[in-house]
């Protein structure tokens, strides 16, 4: 099945509309018609060639909506005409000891990411700038009731990765959040800590965003660029989601966390941090990292946030649009995702 | 009351006899007859200057178990002729929230150590290489019947430092934990790691200690200088204590994590830890630190050593070998604690 697709044929190479080959539907596969595709920062950073050499022509995208339009004999739980998600992962052993307890992200034999991937059958996975996509049954998410399509597309990659940090360090009722950057990233954060019931800080570097900020549930905001800020933040939080990908000065940070606190870093900047014993041993801190979150906790992540009425804030673009928006990201210019419409790449 | 001690006049001097002053039992006052005091790595970085300057006359010792000699009035829970203990800490706020939540050695007006600090009432701390010490009764621990008061010394500090950890992430039966480092602290750790219930492996620089390794409770012993070491073990370990105070590649470590696992650093290594984002966010991975534990948490570990039958391997002394003690613990030659007989002071 020959599809159209925006891909970027080399490394630094502004994208452009190609056809690329989807395989035939197999028996466990859902053919998924795409109405959305979320642009994400990674995108950027994989096509540029930030993250090491790519299988180019690479097709970018792993926040995907759209309707099943053909399902393979084997499935089961997908029909034809649901509205369907796919995020950062098409694929997993499913056999190893994280796989089996829900983690696919963290497959021992490697997790298949959505796109510039080898997938288990050999073939390169092409992501969600397109028309179409196959993807196996199991990877699949439903999209529930209620949830815009377009703004639900970033759930499957920014809205997870701040969801499963949130929960798995207990967010909720009685504990202070702060998050780190409102951006793609920082903004579902905001959202969903609010709607946990946790009581939620933005730390930014200015005040710029500071009344979208409030509107999107945070109950304070501050500088980062004002040195006040961290004296007066001291030992305040039980949990801190660090949403920059850039390099931060981790120890002032870890100064805010309250005694057995959790710094979180969800993105992954190249140099190493600088942590001093004495950050951690001086609460009982703890900094740790955390990845996308399973399928499971997917699909659990997309019901929260139906029932709670939060998807991502958006900027819905066409195609063409694509690598103006790139630029715009870049230039942290964008509140605070774009998202393809995938109608205008027919 | 003056009393007999053994001091370090100036950073870096030899210690020796001299006589300090002790203040008078006041209303909420216990006094001690120090029986045995360890030796603690920390003691030497002190009274060496290492932490920076001290008031010197400095007398080192926070491994202190002697009976009670004289209470105040208003002493209602340790009675005359009682075997007690003092560890780390003589006194904090006691109305902050730490102090509150019982995690006193986190007060945020600041702990009072045993040694070497200033007091609430202004007065500078001495410790137990002394023959007696007054010390607020709400700071000393009973220490429970079947423990060799000996061996007991050392748990004041080496053994609620690996307890407070292995308790606070749930070491126990079908966990796997791993101890870097089989000294002082590491010991500790081993044993308290096997009477949990968890699955233990030493990791240590030689196989030079493995025999004992295995004697103290470790189910498993490797050699960190051993690279095969490092693919052997990966993704294996929920919990790593690291009792190693030097530097060490971090990130080779947290590479022994399984998901969700955690690296707790109780040492404090004077250059940061170079922590690559990715070796945290590949398995949702903690880095962590840990102080003693508070007074509630070190009498239950005493609890639970006795009921286990676990003290310390200790090397007893006289006062005249505290300056050849401190040589030994510099070149690791100790198996695996020195306690000082107090009664050599008299």
């Amino acid at each position: 099945m020959h599809v159209n697709a925006y891909a970027a044929p080399e490394a630094g190479a502004p994208l452009a509309l190609t056809t690329i080959d989807r395989r035939a539907v197999g028996e466990h596969d859902v053919l998924i018609a795409i109405e959305y595709a979320g642009i994400c920062h990674s995108d950027i950073h994989t096509v540029n060639g930030d993250w090491g050499p790519q299988p180019f022509p690479v097709v970018p995208g792993h926040e995907i909506v759209g309707t099943v339009a053909e399902i393979g004999s084997g499935v089961t739980h997908h029909q034809v005409g649901d509205r369907v998600g796919v995020g950062c992962m098409v694929n997993a052993c499913r056999e190893c000891v994280n796989c089996l307890q829900g983690d696919e992200q963290y497959c021992t034999n490697g997790m298949v990411g959505t796109y510039a991937m080898t997938d288990r059958d050999g073939t390169t996975t092409q992501g969600g700038y397109s028309t179409h996509v196959v993807v196996d049954a199991n990877f699949v998410l439903s999209i529930p009731e209620g949830l815009d399509p377009a703004a639900a597309a970033p759930l499957l990659c920014a809205g997870i990765t701040t969801y499963t940090p949130l929960k798995h360090w207990n967010a909720g009722p009685g504990t202070k959040v702060a998050v780190v950057g409102l951006g793609g990233l920082g903004h579902m954060a905001v959202k969903i800590a609010h709607a946990l019931g946790a009581d939620v800080t933005v730390l930014s570097q200015s005040l710029k965003k500071q009344e979208d900020g409030l509107r999107l549930g945070a109950d304070h905001y501050y500088a980062t660029s004002d040195p006040d800020t961290f004296a007066v933040l001291a030992n305040q939080f039980d949990l801190i989601v660090n949403t920059v990908s850039a390099s931060i000065d981790v120890n002032a940070y870890l100064g805010l966390l309250a005694v057995d606190g959790t710094l979180v870093n969800v993105g992954a900047p190249p140099t190493p941090f600088q942590v001093d014993a004495m950050s951690l041993i001086g609460a009982r801190r703890s900094f740790a990292g955390s990845m996308i979150g399973g399928i499971a906790a997917t699909q659990e992540m997309l019901k929260f946030c139906a029932e709670h009425g939060i998807a991502s804030e958006i900027e819905v673009i066409a195609a063409e649009q694509i690598n103006e928006a790139y630029e715009r990201v870049l230039a942290s210019d964008v509140r605070y995702r774009f998202v393809i419409d995938a109608s205008t790449l027919n």
